[in-house]
This record gives structure tokens, sequence and C-alpha cells, in this order.
């Protein structure tokens, strides 16, 4: 950030009076910017056992299978965020049953979060965002493949217990598999 | 948003190429800047059935009672958020046991998420945000002065049945206690 998007003047890196931190501040109007991390919300669609994926068709990792999931809106709560993400890249109407992970990625300044979903039919396509929307057998995740470090780690730790006590809670501070 | 931040110049309200919502994008640079929604972290810390409680020093909601919680920052997971927003209200060291609620503030574009949490002993004191910390019995919980609906809808949850099977995951549309 370099200028003040209130009047257009510089922004200076400082801590301001009662903060602990450094933030973005106007060196005329003294605004302060702050800046925190974005929630990327998806789901784990599963159909008799398989589980959807979907191959990006944008950077980054184009090419390689992701969960259906994407930036979190202004406007809208975590599960919707979740079941617009998996219309908008599958194509696919799910519903969600229980929240699944809650990743932190630190690195990035990122909330990964994945909700367990029952896809009720085998209905889906490529929306804008992916080339090729697939169900894959637990055989047959292409872990070689995959996107994310986030995606990575709710896979595993589904196909070790689809129905754990509690969410998974973590961070990662780096996005392993990702470009990011 | 008036101004670009890398340029300076003027921002234009419109829907970007490939995307279907209006963001601010700069009419000369054409940097798109999204905004997104925020996270509050916190926890309800228990003490032998009791609620640590802080009462605000700060706007909004000055002098309502609120659980410890605040911005979750770049650099760090939501449960080392809500630790820090503990430490930093309630001058309280506690331990996590689950996530009890995530609860998206639509019309402020907030999501709050409170941690359960034991304070191992009574071991608190007012940070520079609060005028007071105190525990309370369930009977005594002053509901008439809690700063925000998010607070108020964990705490009666809580109080409902103390171990959910899963979180509680909702939306609220107004946070009506709240000035916000």
């Amino acid at each position: 950030m370099k200028y003040c998007s209130q009047c257009a003047s510089i922004i200076e890196r400082r801590i301001p009076e009662g903060d602990n931190r450094e933030r973005d501040i106007c060196s005329v109007c003294n605004t302060i910017f702050y800046s925190n991390p974005r929630i990327v919300a998806g789901t784990l669609p599963v159909y008799q056992g398989k589980i959807l994926l979907c191959k990006r068709a944008i950077e980054p990792r184009l090419g390689y299978w992701t969960l259906p999931g994407g930036f979190m809106e202004n406007d809208e709560g975590t599960e919707q965020a979740a079941l617009r993400e998996t219309w908008e890249e599958a194509r696919a109407e799910v519903t969600i049953s229980s929240l699944f992970s809650m990743i932190s990625v630190t690195h990035i300044s990122q909330v990964h979060v994945f909700f367990l979903a029952d896809l009720p039919r085998p209905e889906f396509a490529s929306g804008p965002e992916s080339l090729q929307v697939e169900l894959f057998a637990p055989a047959d995740i292409p872990w070689q493949s995959l996107a994310f470090a986030t995606v990575e780690q709710t896979l595993r730790r589904y196909l070790d217990n689809p129905n754990p006590p509690q969410p998974h809670i973590f961070n990662i501070s780096r996005n392993q598999l990702s470009s990011e």
C-alpha cells in the first residue's frame, strides 16, 4: 500500500498509538488501514463414498485438483460461501452436514474452512474456473496432483475418520503443494 | 475507497471481467481491490462453572460486557488469535478445548469464532481495553448489559448445552445488541 485510499497522500508504516503492531497509516489524514486474514470456504462433497474434486482452470495451481472452494464474500455466511463456490466450480448442489476442518494458513494470511457435504445425485459439471470435475474413490485420489496442502490435509483426515468428534483445527505455515 | 493505493488514481466501482460482483477498481492501473469478511476470534473461559466476562473500555459498546475476543491478525492462527485476545483483554491464560461457535455477522462482514476454554486458576485482570474483568455464575450473567449479539448467542447456547456434538454455525444479520 503506497497511497491513502481516502485522500491519496503517502502511506507510512508505523505502530499507531495504543496498538502494538505496524500498520499502514496515512501521513496526512491519519486513517489506519488494517490488513486481516481472508476466509476460503469450501466443501468436501461425498456421493456413495466417492469424493468430488475439481481440476483448476485458473492460477494458482492451474491443472491441479482441489476441493470446490473460494474466497468468502462480504454479504454471506461461511456455509453460504461454501455452497456458492461448490456451485460455481462444480455445478453441484450439495447439503452441508458439518464443519470438517478450519486451517489457518499463516504465511499467506488465509483461513480455509471445509464443510462435509452430501452430494445427493451424481450431477455436476465444470464451472468457468474448472477444467474437469470428477468423483474419485478413495483409492483413486490423485495425491500427486492436488492443488493445495489444505485440501490434502482435509482429504487425508477425512479418509482416516469421516466422522470425527470435532472439526480439525490447526495451522500450516507453508501451503506446500501450492505456488502461492 | 476513493483512490488507488498503488497509483493514487480515482477508483471506480464496477464488475471486473470474469467476475459477477462490483469491486473497487483503479481507473488507471486497473488493480482490483477485494473486500472480504474479517474474523473476530475469542474464548468462552470457564472456571469452576463460572464464565469470565470483560467490561469494555473502548467503543463500540463501551461499558458493556463481552467475552474476550478481537480481530485476528495476519500472522497467526484462529486459536492463537483467541488466546492472544484473552490475554490482552482479561490477562487470563486459558486452555482451549474446542470450537464452540462460528457466527457470520453478514451486515458488517465479520465472522465471530468462539472457543470453549478452561481457566485453570481464578487469575485475571483488566487489560487496556477492559474496565473490569469478572467471573459470573450462570444466574448472574448481565444479559441486559452484553455488548454483542454473538456473545449473547454463544452464552445462551453454552448454558443450554456446554458440550454440543458440533460447533454452532449460523448467521445473524443484525448484531442487535451492538451499535455497529
